[in-house]
């Protein structure tokens, strides 16, 4: 039998006829470590509405994963093409979701066997890895000794399969022996960076200190923040960027103080559909995370019943406010962009 | 027996013999509408530490009105000087409250009676609602029918004896019958948007959205707020100002998007002894509140135990930043500035 581990997602499996898969609940952290199975096509949609498993990465490698499972127990060919689009409106902003189930659609309509599309979620694992590693080295190059380095929500291994996107880039230099230290942004309204990547960083023991995202325009105008990074849950052809709500309000401080801003992801997150980032539809979410916050406490509401609420998922970054774009294949800059490497 | 009443402070008295003062305690808003007594000198520091009772104004007013029910109840002139000084260390960033007790000390130096001692607290409480309905006057001024305002932290009625400084602004532009909405930022870490702001707007009817910090400058981007209105707790002489963190990321963002950026503040926050804001000092408030959240529900933790964490209650703005000084006395801009207005 085949053990594939990562910080969230582990999957056990003999490649033909037995797939179990486990997700780590990332809404119980960092109180509980507590992992669960999931076995239904409604569990899993529910993980990734509820943001158990999260990170656009990790959420591709998963719903094929789990799309592997199914193909174990049916040979109807519609019902896991059923199956994947329900999975993909799981949470439409995420390019990378798309792309992975465009994959195993692939072999699906080729009527691959079960094996087949085993062996293709296996692989889109593996390839994860793989590409955080290279993502990892080429932002990596880019970080000095003595950087004190901001990130915003959690793109670590917790978001994808292998050691992350922008925080695989900061783990990576912190590898190599570089001194550095990492603000991170709390990222209401879900928390990602207060419960998640602290979590992470303290496990990897990297400096660290947790802000509110309000306060980083001040540290920066304390010379105390050198670099941004942070990940991309789509990127336009123009190189503009969703990515998840405040990274935009961070672009603007990082301009506004030179700091130098670097987006983190793997080429699948480029949508060569998209031209610029007024194209990507931007999911509103539920007023209550706003209203108050929730965790392994519970829910709790600190705003006044009834109040109006705005709650976008992500913002867009706009093209003109990055530094560069750190994707496995290499580090672009606008230049590139505009000569069509997004293209 | 007068009364006297507003918001968040009730002060019942003879002027002579008798004073009590009552508080709302906000830590416990939206939930609870509790008032409570404040008897003794640690109950009121305790009030102010802990934000039971907040806004530079009304914390310096409650502190003079603390000060004037002690005067009755004993005749020495040291004791109430060194009570002057121990209010003083529990804010040291708020101006307003180092005014109040410097104009109650005057009136304890000359041997005033307690009488006297009572009878300026309690001008300095009439006094604020004066100077409230001043700026508002001045700032509504400049809200046209239409406009969308963002607004950060509280600063109305539950921090001032009167209507509020930028909230007050608002508050008078919606009773002019001008249709306008308030974005109201949540204003970690303590909520004074999402608990205090959202509720006083829901009070007085005026339409509102409350959203995370992180969220203004999206909403900026897509040309939601066309105006934004802060308070202020201490105003340099060069027109640099300390206001609640957050505001500093606001002003920034305000000013790459070019939408009027203005402060609210009586000419009593400005501080002529302070030539610009690098020389405010900024206190560090506990590494709780930043690694999770308090109310009526208690307190709960959601960052992992013992991660660091960095927390300015304040954030200092440039000058060069701000639109225009709404005060009492008047609307300034940059230019008066230079020209020694806050001199």
């Amino acid at each position: 039998m085949m053990k594939f581990d990562s910080l969230a997602l582990r999957i056990e499996t003999d490649s033909k006829t037995f797939l179990r898969m486990f997700l780590l609940d990332q809404t119980l952290l960092p109180a509980q470590e507590k992992w669960f199975e999931v076995i239904t096509i409604d569990q899993m949609i529910e993980a990734i509405q509820s943001l158990r498993v999260r990170g656009a990465p990790l959420i591709g490698v998963s719903a094929s994963v789990y799309l592997a499972r199914e193909a174990l127990s049916t040979e109807s060919k519609n019902e896991l093409l059923d199956k994947a689009q329900k999975l993909y409106e799981a949470r439409p902003t995420a390019v990378n979701l798309m792309n992975c189930l465009d994959q195993m659609k692939i072999v699906i309509r080729e009527n691959g066997s079960a094996a087949d599309i085993v062996q293709k979620a296996l692989q889109l694992f593996n390839e994860d890895v793989e590409l955080c590693e290279k993502m990892a080295e080429h932002g990596a190059a880019l970080i000095q000794d003595g950087d004190s380095i901001l990130t915003h929500c959690n793109t670590g291994g917790l978001a994808t399969a292998g050691i992350g996107t922008a925080l695989g880039v900061i783990r990576k230099a912190h590898e190599q022996g570089k001194k550095i230290h990492v603000y991170v942004d709390e990222t209401r309204p879900l928390l990602q960076g207060g419960r998640l990547t602290a979590w992470e960083l303290k496990k990897l023991n990297i400096p660290c200190t947790l802000i509110t995202d309000n306060m980083a325009a001040q540290l920066m105008s304390l010379k105390k923040i050198n670099k941004a990074f942070v990940g991309s849950d789509r990127i336009a052809r123009n190189g503009d960027f969703a990515n998840k709500i405040g990274t935009y309000s961070v672009a603007v401080n990082c301009h506004y103080h030179q700091i130098p801003f670097y987006v983190v992801a793997p080429m699948t997150t480029v949508d060569p559909q998209c031209p610029e980032g007024s194209q990507i539809p931007i999911e509103q979410r539920k007023p209550q995370e706003v209203l108050g916050a929730s965790g392994h406490f519970g829910s709790i509401q600190w705003a006044p019943e009834g109040v109006a609420v705005y709650n976008p998922s992500f913002d867009v970054t706009p093209a003109q406010l990055t530094t560069g774009w750190i994707l496995d294949t290499g580090v672009y800059t606008i230049k590139d962009i505009q000569q069509g490497v997004f293209a």
